[in-house]
């Protein structure tokens, strides 16, 4: 079939909104029709060509919310008709880290997934007969997407698209990291770096599980009202702190934060973050991607003294089992989707939405077909 | 009162066995005669001159055992003729530290311990008139010494004190890094990074939760056999590994260490730990004290991808609480103390027993007084 899609062809390039050729769904996996995606860092990390696994040409896309329009032979969890969001980390319930209970880290189709193909080998996209790449094994930058079953999240019918795209990626990343990962409990005292489309939901989320003091560090000052409304309680300007930012973090949390979380993907960040957690328990929290090559870095005394370095991806959410009670959050009002979703404007215009993520300006674009 | 001791005067220099000068216990106090102490490795660090925070002339030692022989004023849990091994981690049940019954770093007498003093300030040891620091709380070093009440664990009168000593550091760091820090399960994969009197401990911790397999990283050979005793499923010399030595390990973990255990204190050994562990939730524990200013560093990617970067100290013990229970386990034959102290000797020969420890021949040498 034709299919109106956002092409990547080279690195650093704008997006080339075209139509394009989607072959039907194979065994084991779904057509979907995507009515909304969000734009997020990490297709622009892989867009830039800084990403050393990028592969081009290809369909970006990691965060949409969509339609099931067909299914292949053997999928028996979705039917036509069942709304879905997509998920870049899949859930199979099957595999040695499904059935570990330890990470969601699924690991059954990733070695296609990561060479931009579909569990068989081969790409559904193509234009002209040339292959192009699936991205994230979602690649929801196209009205039509094929994907495994395994990587869809079934959602209630009632949710709009629009704004629970959001939760394929941003949301659950930064709520997940709170409650899956670093499982903050009342009472706590948190640091968050970085008050971008992740960090904001770590706030939200350390709000909803009744955090004490909820610290954001941002240079932005743009950043503040938006994360107050969200929960935050004190917010950090580490331009306008005189002297020593950790200690200055460490004076403000009566000792140092019971959790801290990095969400810009700065490895000088993810050593401040570490280390302006509590002696004895703090537990520090990477979510940022760094860029490739770049190191962390501290001295060993600060975790024989008992902090924690860990990390998160997807918020350590496994994606059928907990999208859809995240989905059930945000129609309940116990999470703020729409604030955060500062544009939403048509497909066609995705290159301007890049250009408004890297401006600073606005939280999360959506993009709607 | 004379004590008889071994004076730390220098850094690098040998240690003088003398009689010096002891008080009795101040408020909260105890004097208790120490029958028998181990010598560790961090003895010879602080005498080496290159701990930062060694203070000179001290009465080092800190795994030590013997028998209360006077009380201080309001002094309620010892009384004379208890037996008790003396904590260079207290435990006052009442600070903030004690109380979130997340740490076991008591920091009741932190700040007088550091400056090798007792809790209000002075020392109990002199010569001639001069202060002689304490160590580490304990000064283990004489054959008596005076302790805070909240430094000593009250141990069962049957314990051999030439054997339970060694239970003061290295049998509850290793043991306690395992079900405290780690907390590995049975059926799990552990390695362990260096087969000293700290990584052997580790070694009969996993071996005592029922681990699979029980991998130990030496390039002495001579370890092999006690490990194996203690319960090493596999030893490997680095320096027999064609190729890298994590991806050796992680395949011979079938995916990497569910748990590992640096326990020797080199930072380039820290990273190969952490990074020989399991994608999605490995687990490396630093227990090993790294020099001064010495940075551990990895790529983040190992973190965001579930591995978990921590530390121990004292293995986590909560000294008057588990310091009993690991003397029980010894006398109950749960554990094995005797295999590792391989030298018994009066403690006029301390410098031969530190000689000892420099030549890797041997595990533990205990001093008798």
């Amino acid at each position: 079939m034709d299919v109106k899609a956002a092409v990547a062809y080279e690195p650093g390039k704008p997006l080339v909104v075209e139509t394009i050729h989607l072959e039907g769904p194979q065994a084991g996996e779904v057509l979907v029709e995507i009515k909304a995606t969000g734009v997020c860092h990490t297709d622009a990390y892989t867009l830039s060509g800084k990403d050393p696994e990028g592969l081009f040409p290809a369909i970006l896309g990691h965060e949409g919310a969509g339609i099931v329009v067909e299914i292949g032979a053997g999928v028996t969890s979705l039917k036509p008709g069942d709304h879905v969001i997509p998920l870049y980390t899949p859930e199979c319930r099957n595999c040695a880290y499904c059935l570990s209970q330890k990470t969601n880290l699924c690991q059954a189709i990733r070695a296609t997934q990561g060479k931009g193909l579909m569990p068989n080998g081969s790409s559904r996209f193509s234009k002209n007969g040339t292959l192009i790449h699936h991205y994230m094994g979602t690649s929801t930058f196209a009205n039509y997407t094929v994907l495994p079953e395994i990587a869809l999240a079934k959602i209630r019918e009632d949710a709009p698209f629009d704004k629970v795209c959001y939760i394929g990626c941003g949301v659950t990343t930064g709520i997940g990291a709170v409650i899956n990962t670093a499982k903050v409990e009342a009472g706590a005292n948190v640091v968050v770096f970085g008050l971008g489309g992740i960090g904001l939901n770590v706030i939200q989320g350390c709000c909803m599980v009744g955090a004490n003091k909820i610290i954001g560090v941002d240079i932005n000052p743009s950043k503040k009202a938006l994360a107050e409304k969200l929960g935050l309680t004190h917010f950090v300007n580490p331009q306008e702190v005189e002297g020593d930012l950790v200690a200055h973090l460490v004076e403000l949390t009566d000792g140092g934060a019971d959790y801290s979380f990095e969400c810009i993907g700065n490895v000088n960040l993810m050593r401040q973050a570490l280390e302006c957690c509590h002696k004895g328990w703090g537990v520090s929290v990477i979510v940022g991607v760094a860029e490739a090559g770049a190191e962390i870095s501290t001295r060993p005394f600060q975790l024989v003294t008992g902090r924690v370095w860990k990390g998160t991806a997807f918020g350590g959410a496994r994606g059928r089992t907990d999208v859809p009670k995240i989905v059930d959050w945000y129609m309940d009002g116990k999470i703020n989707i729409d604030d955060l979703i500062t544009n939403v404007m048509p497909i066609e215009q995705i290159n301007q939405a890049f250009d408004l993520m890297h401006s600073g300006k606005g939280i999360r674009t959506v993009l709607t077909f």
